[in-house]
């Protein structure tokens, strides 16, 4: 089994102006990212935000789906849901999956543009062969500053479509490439 | 270019006690889809709703950012939200098809279950290389019921991960799928 891990970070990301900011967790991320991570059988799915009272709003959606109502009214979201844990940080993360594995991970980060020495999609499914864990990193807002992207083990290929256009949201980015790299092949 | 028209169609659906139902737009449907289609060269996203204040509503997200202050602020966001028109039933869409492309189009319906007859994404592909236009039908809800799906051209074989739970949002099914179709393999 692949050992891919799946996070998701609202700090450090950058602004529609090209600032780095803290941005705000968006609800149908943590529905939609974590039940694409449990259909592709990813790991684990982390959701990275230094603030506090995010992190309780984070903590206060999962708590419905997994031990209040929702629980009972729909056990598939649930499965999904418990799936997500909450970080400070993406060292945290990957202090957490080498405490799991034994192992420090690569990292892997997602951008929307093209990079010099991006890894396409037949490297990273090689890659996932081994024993070694990775953790695919995605952005908020308008992406992962060159800061961050610069620190990682790795850049993967922007998804391209058609054309020029290449504006999926962070949700329908992150099915595509789980597809990509976990899907059965055709 | 592939003539693949896109339908999110929110009447007829299941609801989770197997009724048909009329179900409720829900905003990211919107964005999200519109901007997968977008992506990946489909023709148009057509929104089904028989509900006259859905379709108020359908058309004011649409107008924020297509003609109002969404329109300035975001442009990307504004060429994916004009690809979306709004219909009281597939029947309405098809006949736009047909008066569009001067055939009527084939139906394909998706389906989070498997189907004795359902084409997978290789047959589909090689149905897009023709000058056939097609029209791809997403379900809201608990999906498409089987009265429907039965009156379809065609069923689409459903997306599968890594194991049993194959629970996916429409908006990373829609991406997915169409990624499948139109994305560049590798």
């Amino acid at each position: 089994m692949p050992k891919l891990y799946v996070a998701l970070t609202h700090y450090p990301v950058v602004s529609k102006r090209g600032d780095i900011i803290t941005s705000a967790v968006t609800n149908l991320d943590l529905h939609d990212i974590s039940r694409a991570v449990k259909t592709y059988g990813a790991k684990s799915f982390y959701v990275v935000t230094p603030l506090v009272d995010q992190k309780t709003l984070v903590q206060k959606i999962i708590s419905h789906w997994t031990e209040g109502s929702g629980a009972v009214a729909n056990p598939a979201r649930r499965s999904a849901l418990e799936m997500i844990k909450i970080k400070n940080s993406i060292e945290d993360v990957a202090e957490d999956i080498e405490s799991i594995e034994k192992v420090y991970p690569k990292t892997v980060v997602t951008s929307a543009r093209r990079h010099p020495c991006a890894i396409d999609y037949y490297e990273f499914r090689d890659l996932l062969m081994t024993e070694i864990p990775h953790l695919l990193v995605f952005g908020t807002a308008w992406g992962l500053p060159d800061s961050f992207v610069s620190q990682a083990d790795y850049v993967l290929e922007p998804v391209t479509g058609a054309g020029d256009y290449n504006h999926l949201s962070v949700r329908s980015a992150a099915a595509v490439i789980l597809d990509r790299l976990l899907g059965q092949r055709f």
